[in-house]
């Protein structure tokens, strides 16, 4: 499968090297407006074809995949692109600058019978596919809350609040996970640097009384990548920055029961062990690309497809609107 | 100094151990309504006075203060009665259940030459002192933020929700630090076991774009007390849980410049040094009651006065407010 | 079981709070040499006998144990006093100032059917039975080696060095766990301060081939507490300053074999699961006395009887030796 | 500065990604015996000569400097041949076999003028160059002792003890900081799968009563990269493991005065802030390589040149010695 990748900034580089590693897949072009970017490029892969007009890329006859690894605000118009020359598409997350763009390349990718792919990366992380398998074999029991906290001392972006920078990661997690669709969002923030908020918190109602809550921050002196996922049978602790035991799963929670013509319920709190099983250390990226091999050999919508990344883009959609008007509540 | 306390369940022997053990003070008499509450008190004190009967403390004429040590729906009547006999008094926090009690105490104290002080507690621990006088120095510069984490496997409460149990200390400590009221609050939160939220996130916003978020959670399988504190010069991370190092400062922040004609803000980051400053290992109630007993002899009104426990219970109510709503924007 | 308590410095009252409690047991005297204690002794316990004079205790016909929790060096005399008076002994550790004044108390006892234990706390402890069990039923399968750390900045001690002050834990500990007795020791340190090594390292070499090494420390900036145990099968690491999952057991492992005609063994390494088991929280100190009283009642042997303190003194005498010949070996 | 690499197996790729970044220097051939590890070699760089013969590296008359990153075994006939034929050398830790190996090479490098420099990269990160410059300054006063362990589940080495696979590391940084010889080392540890020891411990014993001790281990389930250094005035705990703040800087200590007359020596702890200074985050083998090119163009001898690594090979032979006899003290 030969694939044309446009954007060769931060994330582009670890696309190419992987692309370029997979067996059965090849890069053909690579296209990016900075000369600088070109420049590293053709250095470190001589033989691919390194050029500064997309249009090559996205027409070229002999390309069936494109990876679009470019800024949020250029998905929309390269990914039609691609599509209206017939190319499956891997794009960025996330997918697009807003729910009408993203419904709009959802309908023409499956009307052409092309595979989209966002890159919600997390997903193939040893870390998420065993919250995953956990949650799937109803290990945690009903679902009560999902708190992710994202903070760091953030590049601030020009274009985009901190909700969209970082909270595409945790809304694609959730949303894999929690095989529900929220049903409201409450977004609260405050701005103080320049125009766009630059730390944020929001949250989401789930019809089933799962709650959800994201902290985005980008003025953190300290970086924390923590989820806790709060169940009624079991509980987990996600932690991404320790080198081991990412992921610990703790046999404690609460249960109530009441008793006839009981007054007060009753509780019972367990408390018992925890254990951290053991996490596939294979890099996240490799086993995505692999897998939007297979989906498109096999004709298999991927679980991060193009309706995965708009419901990521409809859920900030609605936060950026609660954002504004300082948390009131947006339907979904 | 002779003081009576009324409540010896979790919290009462320790403030009875302490105002026995604080030189010109001591403890005449007890009341609870349970019998094993009055057994122990008995036992662990032979000399005092223990009945189950409040009355017998707020009107002995030998006691100069009470400390109410009781469950928040009764701090309105014991403070009420004990101000009216003359009495000061230390209650515990939240200082009362709803705005309009704690306003009626308030006034009835000026009016009577009393003192309430508010056991905020925290406000004593040398973290909080330390803290406070970094703001106040102007080591952070202006704050930007104020971020506090307070969750862990607890108790569920029968009577009031997460925030009524766990954020006063977060509110009365933010309301310390920060020398601003807050404008507005946005709650959300969920339900699951019984008729009380059992997690909870709330927002405050500040006129001087200060933002601040507690995250409480009754049901974490971990237990987490950490607090980030973001200015404009240095940033502070306080985790209460560590034995040593609490209080974090970090060199770190963001600063933007506009160039003339430029069209991209120059943001500049510093990632300096950290140091953990020294922390005071005194007892916080000790100092607190000592503190109270200062207040009383010399007539200063204390820092956490019924006014300050009026400002917590305030945002608590606004609080509830906006939680029974889906996070609909409450002004202060 | 009426007790006398010889020592009421740093440990004595909380050996005295326990008996005081426990059912079935009560103190009838608390003798020290120091007026300060004696007062504070008094104070909380109006209803015991104090007394400078520890022969009152001693021969007092009323008592039937005596609780020995003075300085190592008046060990002997005193432990033997109260065996020739008839009474079992709760002697603190290390249980005597050398063998030869254990050995010959272990005899006294014995003659006597007197019982003594000697006060190796951890054993009870939720982390050290929990250990004790996986070793008992082979989850670790052989044991490689025994890796402790005991450092912080500590009272310096003008009678003993570090190894007499820190390693006992260690060393009753190591004791219980491995179920062999160590041919030799290795012991090396220097003294910085005064006549006494404040930092000392012991190796412990046991017929069977585990290794033991403890680590102790007094002029250390953090305090560590961290114990690993390496065996065939898993591996456990015991850190005991964590508030939660102090024990934690990891299914890892080195295996060799070899295949016949192959000249390098094969290695294969495990990297499974961790667990943390739940450990029991119930105070060490309390469930150590109550066996205490079982043992005398029912006249069972402790596992910390007085020929478990020996062999603790004989290690840390033999550790004192090689110490002063900066590293040779001495047989046990 | 043209190099020629020999050994292309773990840690040379590092060498050679550095070499062909670097600028003034490059890389015209390498060798390894490896088959597949030539294969990656000439994939990743073409327009490198790669070889089976390393007699081809060492002889060719366009190359300046020879990087040796092979089997410790074959350092010294590689070493040998690349000064004989006029090569300045950069050569794996640790340098030689043996101490009369390391010596010959030594005096042969001086006889012809070229420089040696042995890998002892850890000497080129921020957190051994800030430790350094701390001591330097005189910040830690007089050094007590040296303190690191180094444990880890690790590959089992089939020639060469646990010493000398893990603690080169902490012995040149030991002989960086510590600007004194060790007069005499005690080492003990254990063989449990092969022939060589995988645990093991080493104490140094200095002069001026500063004390080394190392602790390593290829059994361990956890991996500990901990050094703890204590001195007179100011204390230093390095963890290698954590992101951020791996050196910490504590302003504790024990100090001590002895009053005339008085029996006791006056003890006085200070407990004071710690800091964690900024870390240079560079690339240490980047620095380190930069570091030899200006060494041989300006004729210095590098910090860490043959007689470091001598020094090192000298401790190691001492350690094995002692080691052999079960910790009998080998005078250096």
């Amino acid at each position: 499968m030969n694939f044309g990748v446009i954007g060769y900034g931060y994330w582009g580089p670890n696309v190419v090297r992987n692309l370029a590693t997979l067996e059965g897949t090849q890069v053909l072009a690579i296209a990016d407006l900075d000369a600088g970017a070109r420049q590293r490029a053709q250095r470190a892969y001589p033989a691919i074809h390194v050029t500064a007009d997309a249009r090559e890329v996205l027409t070229s006859t002999k390309i069936d995949a494109i990876a679009v690894i470019s800024p949020v605000w250029t998905h929309y118009e390269l990914t039609k692109a691609a599509l209206e020359n017939g190319k499956h598409v891997f794009v960025e997350k996330p997918f697009t600058a807003n729910t009408a763009q993203g419904q709009e390349l959802v309908e023409l990718a499956e009307k052409r019978n092309l595979k989209i792919m966002v890159d919600h990366t997390f997903l193939f992380t040893g870390a998420v596919k065993k919250i995953s398998q956990l949650i799937d074999e109803g290990a945690l029991g009903k679902l009560y809350y999902y708190d992710s906290t994202r903070v760091n001392l953030g590049l601030l972006q020009h274009d985009v609040n901190v909700l969209w920078d970082l909270a595409p990661h945790d809304l694609s997690i959730m949303d894999h996970l929690i095989k529900e669709t929220p049903e409201a969002v409450v977004a609260t923030g405050e701005k103080h640097l320049n125009d766009y908020e630059d730390v944020a918190y929001m949250t989401l109602y789930f019809p089933g009384k799962t709650i959800a809550h994201i902290n985005v921050n980008w003025l953190s002196p300290v970086k924390v990548r923590m989820t806790l996922i709060g169940g009624e049978r079991k509980m987990v602790v996600w932690n991404d920055l320790v080198a081991d035991e990412k992921v610990r799963v703790y046999d404690r929670g609460v249960q109530t029961t009441t008793q006839e013509g009981m007054y007060k319920l009753l509780v019972n709190y367990r408390s018992g062990d925890m254990y951290a099983p053991r996490i596939e250390p294979a890099e996240a990226l490799t086993q995505e690309l692999k897998y939007f091999v297979d989906c498109i050999t096999t004709g298999t919508d991927p679980i991060n497809d193009g309706r995965a990344g708009l419901r990521v883009v409809r859920m900030l959609e609605a936060a950026t609107k609660s954002l504004s008007t300082r948390g009131s509540l947006v339907k979904l």
